[in-house]
């Protein structure tokens, strides 16, 4: 297996159809060729890299490496500062770091890029090993257990052969639990937050409602558009599909006590009324869509939905309760109370199916207006407990 | 005024972007050039055309009227079998009809499609006066009190000085509420059901969202693809705008018990993995997009999407009190338990608003697992009070 520190190699998911981006303090994995990777959906991919960053020393042990699994549009960067290929502060900023509730003085963290996206793993943007060419319409469809196989060569890669513990939040919650069921002796403890069993009918709709708008781009070119004459990509329908997201993200109470029905730029209607005129909060889903597309791979917001979509611990398991009565490590289920896309009862449904199958589950609620986000958002609630689970699940 | 009954001109929104269809049991009336119509946002439009059907017989002192107002996509048939430019029964069958709650025999119902819209009212695939050729993008932004002036003069036209009571769900209850503090000594009672006093930022930025799958669609044309060689429209953009307005009309547990996580055509996963196989719910969200296609104009969606986005009926009247103290016509209020687009605390501040302001609301919940759309489906729990409502209002 070799390891390539990225430097040689251009960026997968660099180019005009993407600000120039990564390639910063990431290191890479690359599955040599010899190492084929069998996907979930029957298809073996080759050359497939894995993006990661480490925070803290592995004990000689080996016995206090945690694993984060990051979100739909998420990456390895979990911590630490903005700066070249990191356009924004870790995503857990707050929650990991020297002296914090996973404290890399203590922890060795491990965060990677899940398969499929694009900040450094192999995603739909990445060089097709036939020819060098992005895969586009020719990546495969990807699962969370695809996700989770990639990490576990990770480990294998670090020498984890058992995680102290393996935390994360909404699609990272779902590899979270892959993982206790697919690894169950590489797993000491389970942290999954406001995620789900199985994805439900409407949480499917929501996304594939998204994917629908990037297809209706005539820009999308059905999938190819990386090699495009004028560096054009499907910047309008990725838009319009993450706006559809952000509003499952938050609350209708939030929404109007910080939007209400002011419009945007200062403009009232006794100006007269144009059908594009934008009120605020169009303003703010236009900012948070128009922020993702500088950042995100439009075709990897599409694998990546669909593995959220395909998540169903129960599948190829005769169902639901087989599949988690497998999950023996000490689990602390998050949910948060006001979360409209994955509502606080398939928290408290993991948490039952855990009890019910023999292992050990406790539900904590985070008491939030912020919906979905709140797991990066109230960290004053979620770091704590975090902390004394690490902490109580390493004593013997 | 003429009264054009429409054998004479062609329909405007027929053609080959649409399916031909209305031109059935309708009326029109157009308002005769030397009556121009001006709106709210400052334009004044000609030839501006109503079309409404009507029900049952006026009586000689015109005191038993009923107005119906229809929702976003419905039309002035609410009653009444599916036939030539019906494609379906009417949208409150079960409802209104002789014996029914809205009591044809009693009652001299009418309703009529809104302006903007695109079953016989003026819309944008409406000719435009000045060459005949559809507004499209020409089309001005309407309002509800747009509407419901276009119905004011219909009202006049038939001879109706004071409705006995206006009720309408959803963006029928806007209208309502228009009524009522436009006109209100031309209101007996309202009934607003399932609607709100003022769009919540949430709400705009559903409406908003599908506004921008339709203009990311290549086919809309900027509004202008009613001419286009291919008889070919923004079916795919609409389409997507009716998927996600599907959602938020129903709620995530009844999508569970109905779709679950069924894969369409009765397809299995072990066949291997598609990124654009479909669950079972996207097929059924697919099949009302399609069916909305068939028989709804797009511009007409944008159309009434932002009159509703704009909806407030505090908007130059010094706000939601001072409004909605002009409400003295008694008031039933009705919400549904389940709704998650516009949520029962809208409809109690309804009730609140009028009666602070000394007028006299009740409030009804519907008790109902399906969401925004229960006023069209749990008619059991809706007429019967709807009925007594109008017999006690009818008392002196």
């Amino acid at each position: 297996m070799a390891v390539n520190h990225h430097a040689a190699r251009p960026h997968p998911a660099t180019g005009a159809w993407m600000s120039g981006h990564p390639v910063g303090s990431r290191k890479f994995l690359e599955f040599a060729g010899d190492r084929p990777f069998a996907l979930d959906g029957g298809i073996t991919m080759h050359g497939v890299t894995v993006a990661y960053e480490t925070w803290g020393r592995l004990d000689a042990d080996g016995g206090n490496a945690v694993l984060l699994c990051h979100a739909w549009t998420g990456d390895s960067h979990a911590s630490g500062p903005a700066g070249v290929g990191h356009p924004a502060p870790g995503w857990w900023e707050g929650v990991v770091g020297p002296g914090l509730a996973i404290d890399t003085d203590r922890w060795f963290v491990v965060c990677a890029n899940v398969l499929g996206g694009c900040q450094g793993s192999t995603g739909p943007a990445s060089p097709h090993p036939a020819d060098g060419l992005p895969y586009g319409s020719r990546f495969p469809v990807v699962t969370i257990r695809d996700m989770v196989r990639a990490q576990a060569r990770l480990a294998d890669h670090l020498g984890v052969a058992r995680w102290h513990s393996v935390v994360g939040g909404s699609m990272g919650g779902m590899q979270v639990l892959e993982w206790a069921i697919m690894f169950p002796h590489r797993v000491g403890s389970i942290v999954p937050i406001a995620t789900c069993a199985q994805a439900t009918a409407q949480q499917i709709a929501w996304g594939a409602i998204g994917r629908r708008a990037v297809r209706l781009d005539p820009k999308w070119q059905g999938g190819d558009y990386y090699l495009a004459a004028d560096g054009d990509g499907p910047w309008e329908g990725l838009s319009i599909a993450r706006m559809i997201a952000q509003v499952t993200f938050r609350i209708d109470n939030v929404f109007t006590d910080r939007f209400g029905r002011e419009l945007a730029d200062g403009a009232t209607l006794r100006e007269g009324l144009d059908l594009w005129q934008r009120f605020e909060v169009e303003r703010y889903l236009e900012y948070h869509g128009d922020k993702l597309v500088r950042r995100f791979d439009a075709n990897s917001y599409l694998a990546i939905g669909k593995a959220m979509d395909l998540h169903d611990v129960g599948r190829g398991r005769a169902g639901l309760a087989t599949a988690t009565a497998r999950i023996k490590a000490p689990t602390l289920v998050m949910g948060i109370s006001s979360d409209i896309l994955y509502p606080t009862y398939q928290q408290r449904q993991i948490q039952q199916l855990i009890d019910d199958g023999g292992g050990a589950a406790e539900y904590l609620e985070i008491d939030s207006p912020h919906g979905h986000d709140a797991f990066l958002i109230n960290l004053d609630q979620v770091a704590p407990p975090l902390q004394r689970f690490l902490e109580r699940v390493a004593k013997p």
